[in-house]
């Protein structure tokens, strides 16, 4: 069930995201190119908290194309020279790589600027209100004080004289994940002008989880299924949930979580079903 | 008159751009070093036409500084070692020189969600129909329909076989500085949702002649009072609209630019002195 639903989501805002980049100049082509791929769990939350929250599916794919494409603007920086150096991305070579770094870096500026464009489009959310706080809190969860700060703490921390605690990581995770899976998870009660509250809980939660897993994947994973580098935080003798708590009490942790998460959406019954199968999906996958 | 007004709202949008970057992390020194300086000629004519519409100068001041921590981010990036290379701006080190390149790319992404933030607080604009127009209109003229289009096609030019022509130096410059200039330019009256075309066409003369300064001012001007590398556009023997048109048929278009600009303001009468007086100060300046 949540294979299916998945899938055709992710495809239709797939095709909603690369259809809104237009032009035909290399910055556009780049643009296409690093947006294509991954598996769209941050699109799919929108989407399906809209679908919960009883919000036209059309107009979810608008806030849907937003965080992929604030997802991938932050990949492409994230992967280059100066940042990760990473050559490898969803199994391809990294924009950098296949362009050059200046293009990177105005493809990633453009992809933020895209992602805001998405969230604020009038066939979007219903109403200005929600269009405007959908922004505000994009914006919100995008920069100094969420995913940026997060990713600025991890470059920190490689050089830092003592490793991080658990406390440290979790704080920089919800930063550098939480913040942008919370909004993915808010934002169809946002449209609504539902109240937003379980979904937050719901989205910190399996925002860990999926941190956890991500540093179990670097661990046990092989670089073809995982499309990426794997064993580079080991290797930088980086402090990760798993070297922190090792690997069977990293799992556990991750499991807990996703019970946890569970738990917060119940009174929504069978509606939440597949934000369920969700969460238990993040922490199962291998990739 | 104009020195008075340019300079005091040159003060409170700085101060209040400064406070809104919260937090004591190294990112966050960087930050507010990255928006230090400057002549906040954007975020002037945020303020200024948002005093012409009859909105609050308070309000003003979020608009005024999103805009100048937009052109603060864009300014970063393009200093990079791999776009622009430059180890001086605003007569200081750039910030990859005092940080590092990783940090540069870090504060350019984090200074342009704060550049949507601060336009779309319900603290600036009215309505919340007005913020999520003047957010949505921000994300146009910032991405890859705009300032960066204009960006990747200025780099691009560098190695073309031809030079471009003055038609198509025209438009990069369109995208690269004027996108920017026309959302500052009619950000009052989207604030104040009035009509925006008088204002635009302004802004469209305004950021050509102040584009035309600025390849003048790279000819006639020393580095000591530009606070940046000068020169650099005819050593790498670049198509400027200096080496398209000539040193005097260059000025002589910014100053037919800048009539044009004025002209457009005419019906506003005396309250539209002040704009008037910036756009003849865009053409005069040294720097």
């Amino acid at each position: 069930m949540l294979r299916e639903a998945l899938s055709a989501d992710a495809d239709a805002i797939a095709d909603h995201l690369t259809r809104q980049i237009q032009g035909h100049a290399p910055l556009h082509d780049a643009m296409r190119y690093a947006v294509d791929g991954g598996k769209r769990l941050r699109g799919f939350m929108v989407t399906e908290t809209a679908r919960l929250c009883g919000i036209d599916p059309v107009r979810a794919l608008w806030p849907a194309a937003a965080i992929e494409a604030m997802h991938a603007y932050s990949l492409v920086h994230d992967d280059l020279p100066c940042i990760d150096n990473d050559a490898t991305r969803r199994g391809r070579a990294t924009v950098h790589v296949k362009w050059d770094e200046a293009m990177a870096v105005l493809v990633g500026d453009a992809l933020q600027s895209l992602s805001f464009e998405l969230a604020l489009h009038p066939a979007g959310a219903p109403t200005e209100a929600a269009r405007a706080e959908l922004g505000l809190r994009l914006a919100r969860a995008a920069g100094a004080s969420g995913m940026v700060i997060g990713q600025a703490s991890d470059i920190a921390a490689e050089t830092a004289a003592d490793p991080l605690t658990l406390d440290e990581i979790s704080d920089l995770q919800a930063g550098k994940t939480g913040a942008l899976f919370v909004w993915s998870a808010t934002a169809g009660a946002i449209m609504a002008q539902d109240d937003p509250t379980p979904f937050e809980a719901y989205a910190r939660d399996v925002g860990l989880a999926f941190q956890i897993q991500d540093d179990v994947i670097d661990v046990t994973g092989d670089s073809l299924s995982a499309g990426k580098a794997v064993g580079k935080d080991a290797a930088a003798g980086k402090a990760t949930f798993v070297s922190l708590l090792g690997l069977e009490a990293a799992r556990t942790r991750a499991a807990q979580l996703t019970e946890a998460a569970c738990d917060t959406l119940a009174s929504y019954g069978a509606r939440a079903d597949r934000l369920i199968a969700l969460a238990h999906y993040i922490v199962a996958r291998h990739h």
